[in-house]
């Protein structure tokens, strides 16, 4: 039998918190399972430094893309087999593309591509083009099934319905990873029928397209994400976490440039800094060799380097104020001259994050981040995008709600055994002179 | 007001996903939390390699010591406050033991301190009364606090109610680990009515007893951990990633001491190689130093260090059969003299590993490990041992069960490119010849 | 001891499948639950004809009253005690009101009244006020004691904040029934964090508000009425057993007022019939009643009154078409034409059923129905009202949202063997010529 | 197409809050659905009395037949189909029988049947074969289609296999009661891993076996049963109210016998009195025409049929005390006269109350009771009794127990206004002198 064709002798499960069980039975899926690249995204946390907020978000890439692929076999093989619209021929096609859409996310990715302007999308068509264990699989299956796969990740292969199941604004992954994040932070949003949502897909040209009757399913799984989104990813602690493991891979990459003695030189960052990395380099990075530098730096001589490292690995972060940049940029432009006065340094100790969200769009041809809408398929067989039908999703759609925050350390600010008087005034600009030292 | 003494002044509520929130008041729990010793538990992951089988099982003993210390706060808050035979001076004491009792966990634990004769134990005494951020926040409540809780997870407190609170056959260590293992897993087992066992626990001297209505509760627990330890944590696969971790961990230490010469020098390990470790060391150990190792080794010249590690990072684990050691000793002779001839190291690569679990136990004097009984408090204020009065807890009460597995690597005994017919042999004596490749 | 600060020797638990346990403490509390007029709540269904739509929803509002006395208790014991604003005096009265808010509630309540202009809210005064086995309690506890809570659930109580407790646009009885229902029915709307928003309430003059860092938790309770109301409680299936059940009686009240002479004289629904009902023979009505009348009705010789009620026994309900009033008036009264022509008498058999509801409202003074909005205690004390600070609860505050049905029987329309060239005319202005007969 | 392979237009779900849906593709089981013997199982409580003890169990027959007959649709549609062992044409049979098998409880079964010899079991039979709605769609399905279903649920049928479904030590019956009582009663048993134990079901000829993989699921389910057993179904309030409600039913035929002319005729109860009850009137037969004769006869001359309705409908059950009869056979004896002497009629207050349970047992073959063992499939294809691996169901199999329990009216013990020496004796016997009066 044809390799892309061959079956287990028997199917594989593994126990999944959320999806109860994934189950397995191609050979290719068990073998791509099985490559080091896969395994690797153990060692990559799914939602970063959430876990500093959210103690329960421990949880890895691995878990959540074995996720993903088992929501897309649900819809493969439960919902769209047999019917008009579907090709069985691109069966395992998608289960792969879903295994593997986030196969190029590295350490803390979000931190880590915007210091560094990497893009874990470049790295996941590499890792499956590139010469790894994973194309060698993908290989055997088809000559061109490497190349199929990443085209399908890259949202330029041809079938869209394929790539509808793991891009669009109700895809597989965004099922997962609503129920997974929220399964192990512990919150209660996060929760939807996908069962119902599932059961109500139809495969049409070009998109999944949702029958009327589960439309308020999907009202709930938008809401979930809105939720998600406010209360667990842009969790201002969160977020401060964020800030400071930005500044020490910035500090990090100043020194090196800086020619600066480390005690522990940082090896695996050295393509990094001199953006020049190849995808040998790239696959060992993971959270592991992350912080394992973290864990040594604390002990540099460089004090902002070991400051913050310090402060990432003991979790002792930023507090923070709201700050509406429009109204307030000349006392933001005030406060960086007095952190220099204090000296602390500005730069790495004052900075201004933003959180954007657009809960749903509908589709805005030309514009910057197309998406496109959710799709009902009516009773008289109509299509009809979402919006138009559920009031409560127009009542919110195309909304951009935006946040920003400036972070500062607050421990600093109220050392007064130096810089007294400055320090003072920093405090009451940042209006924080009696706040409570507590905030979680 | 006393340090011991002082609130926050706003509650603090962690989100937890078993136990919905946990609560802090207490100024000196808040400040052990944020103790770089505590905070350090986030990188020890509570069921070591357990992961590579249960995905889900990510978590890590910072989430497991929060849990411990919920559940002895809502017993002393809830249920025991007020009642006779409760000591409200003990309260602190019994929140801080149950935070800290795990302190001085290091990476996978389990196979750490078998190879290096290592005891978490010993460091968990250790970082309470040495030079700590941790033993300075217990002194600052009480000069003699940090031996006092010293004393309480050593068992040699002299209220032993306190001692029981974390440290017997139904104390909030335990009931916290098996549902919080079950929630991470995603196994079905592990759940009991937690806080029906709460409501009817009854403070004693000596030790907590339970009221006899909560008999069934107490039974269901009792299932529950039998089920957990043979479904979970004694799980064939999870064994063999350990088995192959301690032979890592033997290879590393056997090199450093014929002086072979590493690529990525084993610097964390010198003192433990050493058996002259010190807390700080200790202290800076933890999984990312680990697996930062294991990913540097798999480019080592030794075959045997490179191809251990390798295997631990793809998890491409060992295979086993099931294994009688009265009876297949010879087999076993037999068995590692073949594997010399075959060129594998029999040392690394013949593994037996046995786990054994006695699921209750009523009070044995004099027995190696004594047990305190579970005590129920009849109607009529008579206490009687659990096992008298449960059927089903009877039943299985003293039971050793063991088990023994003769761990090997299928892959390479497969490989018959090199002494096809001594490999054939073993094959056939571990009666894998036709074995099937793909258990998971 | 004075009989209203009476305790129980021991607490008394109630296992409940949405609160796990139901905690008493108080004899006044016991008693009352011990009424045989409480006790009635057992047989009435808390959604009436739903079950018929979901299976699971046969569930009474003995089990919901005791869920919202739970959830008043959790909020006065565990959050308010000791707090300004709140006065523990005020403690019991909130709980004997909380516990008997629904005891006038009649069978199948909401048809009922409709067709006899009763109203519950008048029964629950009368039975707290009158002769009966609640009313002994109560004033046993405090002469005075039977009017404050008849105030309290009447909205007229002194003390708002009291009132808010269960009568409020986030009060306990809410909080209950949406997840009550949505645990019974099986759906998967209805789930918020009330762990969340009770810790976040606080007792202020005249209404309880909700901590700003709460608000998140607030809008996932709005999201989970809106969808329950939709989904569950505004299904088109229940209405069209509610339409059957109202012109049951409605048939019934007529055939009484004609003299008919029934074969199972309606003796319980006499001085329903006339309009002059007491108290006794209000609380004698249960379902049982109702159903006993509807299953022997089913052999009356009127063919009205006998069909429908075999309709309602056997689940043989209406099948239904989008209506609008506005623009299809004319179609009405020529399908009204229609039925009478086809012996199909309109009045019973074609029926607009209408549904309406607001999701929330901020206060509008002088409206019809004026609502307490829910309001926001913000960081620096002040209160905002939620719809300022929540955008997605401002996208939909205030609009109202209506739905209108025709119902009319299937069976008969397509029953061809009299009035066949009607019956035909009839379905085509229905447009259900080719529909599919199995709608659930 | 044959009706018997007819399928819906589009297949139907129920929302279960147990198994989350119920799916309906058969357009037989639709109808089977539809008939008014199947509907009336709405009106006829799953648990009989137990709503008295736990408020939630208030779900019908009609619920849980739906769900054994999912169970069944499972198994033989996801595990069974293609199997070698499973015959496809016994399909449609199983969830027939599956959807039917408890078509002939009768309201209160339990009491019911004790009191007046009538036998579920054979009414399910007449219901299926007589002249019913059920009878006309299974004999539209085949002429001998009626025979083979009632074979099925008499467990006389042929093919062993699609008996054992629903009737063996593990089948759908058993699954679904089991977690569906849990849920609706809220208890923490009753929870176990059944998505694993129908994954490893596989057809045998003449029994369903169990993989050796699954054994642990299979032991989790004994256990629960167990739980739910001496929990639940054996709750001794719960026996309080069946004492109580077979007394009244004992009590209304005596009086029926001695022509006591009744102010509520039981008419519906004559041809059960005289023992001679036709298909007809037993169908009429539900828990509403019961509970209207019980709200009746609480207004009968006749104290007894009047004091022990009024018991039953305002929850006022007796009392109960351990009891021994091999040891304390005397003391009832005197029990007895000393409640006639103080005119406590004890045929109708003095009860003792028996129940004995057998969790699991292996083959004894020409026992009273034959009971299938449940037969695991070893990885070499060799069946073994579970009991023989499983230690754990060793230990409780073959374990029969019992419990005994005599029950009272403490009120009537209590009122000391009449007889009060005689009374004081009873209490001092009863040793509850000075008992709480509050046991729930």
């Amino acid at each position: 039998m044809a390799y892309a064709e061959e079956k287990l002798l028997e199917e594989k499960v593994f126990k999944d918190p959320v999806h109860r069980y994934v189950h397995v039975r191609d050979r290719v899926i068990w073998d791509l399972i099985g490559t080091k690249e896969f395994q690797r995204l153990r060692r990559i946390k799914q939602l970063g430094t959430t876990y500093l907020t959210f103690h329960g978000a421990e949880h890895s890439r691995f878990n959540h893309s074995l996720g993903v692929y088992e929501i897309v076999r649900r819809i493969v093989d439960d919902v769209f087999a047999g019917r008009a619209g579907w090709n069985h021929d691109e069966r395992l096609l998608s289960l792969s593309a879903a295994l593997l859409h986030d196969l190029g996310h590295g350490p803390f990715s979000h931190s880590f591509e915007k210091v560094f302007q990497l893009d874990h999308e470049y790295f996941t068509q590499a890792i499956i083009l590139g010469d790894t264990e994973v194309n060698q699989v993908l290989r055997k299956a088809a000559p061109d099934f490497p190349k199929k796969v990443a085209e399908v990740i890259a949202k330029t292969y041809k079938n869209k319905l394929v790539v509808s199941l793991i891009s669009s604004q109700i895809d597989a992954d965004r099922m997962d990873y609503l129920q997974r994040d929220a399964y192990f932070t512990g919150v209660s949003y996060g929760h939807f029928d996908m069962e119902r949502i599932l059961r109500v897909m139809r495969p049409k040209e070009d998109q999944i397209v949702i029958k009327k009757s589960g439309m308020h399913a999907v009202e709930d799984y938008i809401m979930s994400r809105y939720q998600m989104y406010w209360q667990v990813y842009f969790h201002p602690v969160t977020r401060s976490a964020e800030v400071i493991l930005t500044k020490i891979l910035h500090r990090a990459k100043f020194l090196y440039e800086r020619h600066y003695s480390f005690k522990s030189n940082p090896v695996h960052f050295y393509s990094v800094f001199k953006e020049d990395i190849t995808l040998e380099d790239y696959i060992k990075l993971d959270e592991s060799i992350i912080l394992y530098y973290f864990q040594m730096w604390q002990e540099e001589d460089d004090p902002v380097l070991r400051d913050l490292c310090a402060r990432f690995m003991n979790r002792n972060l930023f507090k923070y104020v709201e700050f509406d940049p429009a109204k307030e940029y000349k006392k933001l432009t005030e406060l960086y001259k007095l952190f220099e006065k204090a000296e602390i340094d500005p730069e790495y100790y004052l900075v201004v994050d933003s959180s954007s969200d657009l809960p749903y769009d509908f589709y805005r041809p030309g514009e910057e981040e197309e998406r496109m809408p959710i799709q009902l398929l009516m009773r008289n067989n109509e299509i009809r995008e979402l919006s138009r039908e559920s009031e409560i999703v127009d009542a919110i759609s195309g909304k951009r709600r935006t946040d920003h925050k400036l972070y500062y350390p607050m421990d600093f600010l109220r050392d007064d055994s130096t810089h007294k008087e400055t320090k003072q005034k920093i405090r009451m600009l940042l209006e924080i002179e009696n706040a409570n030292d507590e905030s979680k």
